[in-house]
């Protein structure tokens, strides 16, 4: 049955995920030839220092011309593992070009040009698979594109980045402040040195999107997102949703609208009630669930990052990729038919909890609840505290759109009686 | 890109999946056709009872003749959803035989024959898809052999029987015992009238089977699977149980051996702590973590049974077989290439929680403990309690051989100060 001539593969980027991918091609080579059907072997591997040194990786595969290597015209498998758009973009297209298929773990590329890069291997005949790009080694990707493809997905809702849970579980698990949490998740390397796309929600939004885009077979691009990330969140806030039996976490949020004619995409803090699964997702860990009209809920937790987790999907797809190029079929490009457009974050559908520090004296309450009532948000609970002749009102409000209770949170500003609004948070996983 | 002539498929036994099938093949005909890239129709329906009413089926595709539907020669897809050894394996055969490819959601089958079913489709050219055959609508079929199909899976561990867990966690927060537990369950339509290929463990020794070839790479069969079901758990089980901080639940665990020459494979209530995730797996859920290489700890949850669950599966699989149709490739077949003998449960190494009713006087202790002592199993905690002249001990071991562990209850029984072995449970999640 097994054909001799080996599949070749190109790595580009040898970093923490290429390394590990190297090793496992290199050590489980036997178990790879078997489960595709044929040999596989590393053909190259592009890097920007060569002179790095890389245990284990056979230094004579090693080049600086990314383009030569994907230019080959003997490679039929281009593992892309640098991440950023540029040059990855260019060495992806130029990769179908030569013939080559393509397993990517980069988020940000996918998310942003998703479409143009599925269009690009379809013209080509070439396969376009990214499973390491969304929540590490938790199967997603091919769960929602394949195992779910005959059903209806209503819902996605997760903890998809490691760094800010891990930063977020610190806060309530010690109290910690925001930066304090960020320098131990800095110091134990579940934080980069430049934080940004982490904690400001950029890593969660591209998964977002791309989650988005296949559950709901449609186009959803990163600008698509509604992003907040959690630098604003304070040990206050963390206080605040253990009063209200709940933690904060950062989620990515897909859903269909009420209606069905339209999607929306988030990522923001949020509180969750402790009895929700995702309360208990504890450190760098990812879970996702799941919501489809025959399925009902499912979930998937798992590590989301780390070198070894990514080189566990970016081989999954390395088997799947193979075993299409030997058959000469590709397995599922884009799906995008539904052509749903994506509903901007005013009419997303939520609740908002809200502190107010407001002066202690009579009306106060009735003043700030008509402000809720003219803009047609109801509220559920209120909570009032009074503290050294100021007072603090906290308002969690029943579901409502986010335009219309973004309003209401303006219109509370203008009131002279609100000192000044502490803090917004929206209530999700109920 | 479209193309028109339909795929047809064929559908054997129209019962709470079957119907269910039918409905979303109705009711999501454009969905399918967009996601497979050709529509897809039921060109017939096999059934026992032509004249039960099944509302939203339509009655000209209503056959009683199973055969001559699957020799039709015009079928692509047969969705085999009858269960039971016979006629479903000679339809699928046959179906293979005239090039159709086969969805099934039939759990004893493949766990009993599994590996001449892949066989025949592997002769002619057709795909044998069972994701609904384990764990309803849960993604694991799949990710097990396609997403992880580049690392090592090294354990799997889980509640893979809902209506198991359904008693389980009845008797574990109401304190009833398993009859009535199984009552409630009956009552309520988590049992059916003859439980006992659910409360013997055969409907999860069944999945296990899969899973553990599939995880494993080699050939596991139902009878390879040790199996205990649940009908000798107590009350006074769980509640021993729960003084340890442990619940108990029906697990299905496969796993490799130490040197990982040989895999084992085995169905038994256990106690788990309450701080494991399956702990709080509640009701008729199911949950399955997989622990591999690369990719670490990974847990799937959801619904594990149902019409609608299971139909999700079917489904999925129904859209991948058609899409390899089309373009005329088959997904990936057995994978059996390791050829790891199965060890028998002698061999697994495990821990024991075990209950003694033994004489009130001194020097008892040291008589049991020497017992354990003589079949090198190490004693983890002992507990006494007196009780009317009488006396307990509960025992939890280290980990042992499981043949150790059972051939130290032996001799326990044989000693004149022990009245009797009131329980026996392995201790599994720690």
């Amino acid at each position: 049955m097994m054909r001799t001539r080996p599949l070749k593969v190109a790595l580009l980027g040898c970093g923490v995920v290429g390394s590990e991918v190297t090793r496992i091609m290199t050590t489980h080579a036997d178990d790879l030839a078997a489960r595709i059907g044929a040999p596989v072997e590393l053909a190259g591997i592009a890097v920007r220092r060569p002179d790095k040194v890389r245990e284990g990786v056979p230094a004579e595969l090693i080049t600086t011309d990314a383009t030569a290597l994907v230019k080959r015209g003997d490679i039929d498998v281009v593992i892309e593992v640098i991440g950023g758009i540029e040059p990855a973009r260019k060495l992806i297209t130029t990769a179908f070009e030569h013939g080559a298929s393509v397993v990517s773990a980069n988020k940000a590329l996918v998310a942003a040009d998703g479409a143009a890069l599925h269009a690009a291997a379809e013209e080509h005949g070439a396969d376009l698979y990214y499973e390491a790009a969304v929540a590490g080694a938790i199967p997603l990707v091919r769960p929602l594109r394949e195992s779910l493809a005959g059903d209806k997905v209503n819902r996605v809702l997760g903890i998809v980045n490691g760094t800010t849970n891990f930063i977020l579980d610190k806060m309530d698990t010690s109290g910690a402040g925001y930066s304090e949490a960020l320098d131990e998740a800095t110091a134990l390397g579940y934080a980069e040195a430049d934080p940004t796309a982490d904690v400001e929600g950029f890593d969660a939004a591209a998964k977002a999107a791309i989650l988005a885009g296949i559950a709901f077979h449609t186009r959803v691009t990163i600008d698509d997102v509604h992003r907040e990330g959690i630098t604003e969140v304070t040990a206050a806030d963390i206080a605040s949703a253990k009063r209200m039996g709940c933690t904060v976490k950062l989620l990515a949020i897909c859903e269909r609208a009420a209606h069905g004619e339209s999607v929306t995409a988030r990522v923001h803090p949020a509180m969750i009630p402790l009895t929700h699964p995702l309360a208990s997702v504890r450190e760098a860990y990812n879970a996702v669930f799941v919501e489809s009209d025959a399925a009902g809920q499912l979930m998937f937790y798992g590590p989301g990052a780390g070198g070894s987790p990514t080189a566990s999907a970016v081989l999954g797809d390395l088997v799947a990729v193979c075993r299409n190029k030997l058959s000469e079929a590709t397995g599922p490009g884009e799906s995008a038919y539904t052509q749903l457009p994506v509903s901007p974050m005013g009419e997303v559908v939520t609740r908002y909890h809200i502190s107010l520090d407001v002066a202690d004296k009579p009306g106060v309450l009735a003043q700030v609840a008509m402000v809720f009532a003219e803009h047609g948000v109801s509220i559920d609970t209120v909570r009032q505290q009074g503290k050294d002749g100021e007072a603090s009102l906290v308002v969690v409000t029943h579901r409502a759109a986010d335009a219309a209770l973004s309003s209401t949170v303006e219109a509370l500003r203008k009131l002279d009686t609100v000192r000044g609004v502490a803090s917004i948070m929206r209530v999700e996983g109920e």
